[in-house]
């Protein structure tokens, strides 16, 4: 066997381990919201008059996500006490996740709400209804020990660090999770407006993410983090990789995506080509379809293509958690695309 | 010709009058916010999954349905800088309304919205998205004295009163048209959920009222504007004539409403029945009629008639602000109504 | 008697009536503080090593004072639950003031303080403690209107209708004087750091001053309450003599202070030249011995004369409380300065 | 060499190795307050009518006594723009505490008070005014990685993580001090009021504790950082070494204090029998010593000698800050009582 060869089987074998005997391959903490997207699109928000409601926010999708591809998921976050709280809770139950630990508001918070405008496939905004939303409002006495050590993976996302007392039950969440033995994976997922600066955004993602073992993010996420503009890859990486973490995603939107590990690999993925709708909804279908395959037992290259192909799916459609594809239709497309390039 | 005679032209007789030489019949001080509207109803909220977004929010309504009457109207507002902001001036500004003193709010404030549930004809419930919402952002020094002298009416909403700087702003509009002759309506439009507790409401709506000339509520919001429970008609009357107020009106919902005039007269009118889809924009559509009447020389009991009618239209049509009727319209249900009785 | 001399006598008659039948000739309402003042002065604070501990705060000086002068007083308020609190409301009822209506806050607000800094007897400042405290956490419901009607004057401090929900606490305070025929007298008593507006006190001051009985303050005080600069005396008491009160004093610091009467009287009174240590609690005198003079029978020159008096006395003294004049030095100044003129 | 002799030469040369070439110490970074403590004392604080004005605040203490102690000292904090924050950055200048990064804040925040009730010995309490004061207004902006990388040693105060945005302030600081080798001694400082909740406290604690290099509390204090109760010295440095830290000091009042070290050596030391005014400043002086100690090359066991020595002499004297003592001073009296004992 020649050395290249070896190199590309060390490559392919490449894999991240995971405890073995969980109850929860994943359990999700952060947002669970509503989504309102746009009936009649191709046109200013202004103009359209009908919306259709989903459940939305980055990890009740992941969570969603992971569901629908056969992983074993629950989810920690807070509901708002009415319609649309209890519509969250019935649809995430209806997916298969364990609701057990969606703690119901007590003090008239509400739920988020994401009107979504679609333009064009280029051209989309998003109007956010986040002030004083119930899942900011988790607190660190409703995060269970108990529940969390059933976890193989812990997945936070760093849009709950941006508010007390939803930032300390994260925190705590974290702690737990370490002292337990669970993975921690941090997906970045920077949303600038729940945050009063840039400079205490910087320094809660940098506590969590030297604290994580897997951090998603775009670059964008990534130098949010590190409180720089146009980063480099590289300097990321030998910040963090001299902290806690072993498996690092960069994600550079068309452009594909980049995953790097401690023991010094780098692995690339094209984006795969598809008709767009709307962007929304990308990130939380990699991540799902990602972490499903790591966690499945296949390599980090394998699992990028899998992140790949699941946002690609999401992308076309209405929705950002209805959409969330199968195993099937994402293995449908890597071999479709495979087979074209 | 007889006594009884004499005192049925009197009563025929009664109006209010206004200041004949102002440009605008009613500039109306509040919110403008967002009704979604249940698609699919007779169901739960939960499995309502498409809302039509319509304009909403008492005094905008009231502006809306004065101005479809034919009455000059405008409106004192601060709205969102954001597509439901514009879409809130666009609506009304096509509907002939004066929209320059509608002020943009700077502050990432957003606009109210109202999911309304409808289950049933008698079973419906709004959730609201009222947390820091723009229209409670309204400042004193954004309310014009120009603005307001050029009204003959000033139509306040109680819920404007909730909250500072909001508050401040309606009570300094309140003592600008006081000092320059124009005449003062509260609907009193109180929605409990806006307060921080009963005893503070009743202490501004007493304020208020006491200075204003014509009050019209619901026999339960004079008992909050009291502090009271189960008030009597009369004690109101005695109270508030006491003061400014020379026109009380009291509604009593199925059992119709009651207009009281300073100098002793009553007049009562009866409910107009008609199929009931929903009850929002019951209020609102009334006391647009029954202000269109008055300015237009109507008599008291006449304005009554047309609140009654031009709410039973509404509330068997899907909005609180697109179904409101035409004069046309009103005056054939008072007939219709008329011939039957 | 020719016309001057009866011309003399009117003046000299013109007295203010009250109810005879109260159990209190005063309730005074708003804060009750403690100031520290510089033991070691003409320095600046910086240099000051040492603070005496006194009551202060307006109302409650004005409430010490009046009892000193011998009336009966009460007063409303709330107190932190703490060492300071329980100081004051010691203080207060060893000197005679009825303190059964003085709240114990217990939300952990503490007492609003006031270092005093006496560079020279022109140059002092004060430096203030008053973030939540707890004097404007008056709550409505704390306000009694079985205690409010045993007054024959209700005294309203203005810093008072600052904040929630102390503001809230005093408008219905004088919903309730207004109710049960107490005189409302309005000290105006302008603090511009405890306000969000100069905007939002006019309005505040507006709307109590239009319904007051007798309304003190100075100059700058009325320009603040006018929403105006540089504002003339006549314009003020046309305006306030259109609405409720009946007696209006405006002081001009060193140049003395004038008594306007809703029938048409003007009386002026110099400042009494004295030896200055410190401005502070000249005003909350000049109530004291006014009121004393007012409620005792006197008749308005003379109250003048006992305010100018009082005012002299405690600004030659360190404190504000302490300091109060009795009837006799009063009268001995009066007299003195008299036979010196 | 027999054993016994080489374990205990082993102990009396354990030291904590710091960076030499450093232009700085100690940095301190939290609150300067002032501290009015009772002149006539041995008695209820409510009868105490003059206080005396100190510098306070556990950092600002240490700072000032080390400085005395003669360490090249600096001081990171924000403090009022007012007489007090003049007063304090001209007190600590004068102590030789370098104050360049002293930020004075802009927003009318107030210097921190703390009024000493001394009634007896054993009996004394604090009556704080901590509502948005200064320090608790350090932003992460203005802590400079110029500055802390210039120090030996970064103290920590617990007390500054209790509230935003003074807690990012800290967060950062903690994360430059790693960055650049800078050794990280927090202090826990448990003031319970400035805290939401005991859960937050520890979930924040932990964190900082978890990546401090030196831990110094009370029993009481660990047990509010591990979010127990009565707990164990064993468990605490079982669970802190198993993290950064490597020396952890435990105060137990009266019963003198325990160090203990990560290659598992424990050192005791009594506390010093002394006539105890007040017991105010015990810590601060302890922790100033302790540090100076350390920094000079002393060994640990001399280290816990100061500490306790410096306490002894604070708690007998009037205030925390100036009563801070000379090296002789500690020297002489640890001589004096090895000499007795």
């Amino acid at each position: 066997m020649d050395y290249r060869q070896k190199i590309v089987e060390e490559l392919e074998n490449l894999k991240i381990e995971f405890n073995e005997e969980r109850n929860f391959d994943v359990i999700a903490i952060g947002r669970a919201c509503i989504d309102l997207n746009a009936v009649e699109y191709n046109r200013p928000m202004e103009e359209t008059m009908t919306f259709k409601k989903y459940v939305g926010g980055s990890p009740a999708n992941i969570a969603i996500g992971s569901a629908k591809l056969g992983l074993k998921a629950g989810f920690i976050g807070k509901i708002s006490n009415d319609q649309h709280g209890r519509f969250i809770e019935q649809y995430m139950g209806n997916m298969g996740i364990d609701t057990e630990n969606m703690v119901i508001d007590q003090e008239g918070h509400k739920t988020g709400l994401a009107f979504t405008e679609i333009k064009s496939p280029t051209e989309s905004s998003i109007l956010m209804y986040r002030d004083q939303v119930a899942d900011l409002y988790l607190k660190p006495e409703e995060v269970s020990e108990d529940y969390i050590k059933q976890a193989r993976i812990l997945l936070v996302s760093g849009t709950a660090l941006a508010q007390s007392p939803s930032r300390e039950a994260i925190l705590k969440a974290i702690l737990l999770a370490k002292k337990n033995n669970v993975k921690v994976v941090f997906e970045i997922d920077y949303r600038g407006y729940t945050w009063v600066s840039p400079e205490e955004t910087s320094i809660y993602y940098s506590l969590v993410a030297e604290q994580a073992d897997i951090v998603i993010g775009t670059r964008e996420e990534f130098d949010v983090l590190e409180g720089i503009k146009d980063g480099k890859n590289e300097d990321t990486i030998n910040y963090l990789f001299n902290h806690t973490p072993e498996l690092i995603v960069i994600k550079h939107g068309a452009e594909g995506s980049s995953a790097y590990t401690k023991d010094g690999q780098t692995y690339e993925t094209n984006a795969y080509l598809t008709k767009v709708l709307k962007t929304f909804g990308a990130g939380d279908s990699y991540a799902s379809a990602f972490l499903y395959a790591l966690v499945t037992g296949e390599n980090v290259e394998t699992a990028l293509k899998f992140g790949s192909a699941s946002a690609s799916i999401v992308v076309s459609k209405h929705s950002s958690s209805e959409a969330m594809p199968t195993v099937e239709e994402i293995k449908d497309l890597i071999a479709e695309y495979e087979s074209n390039n």
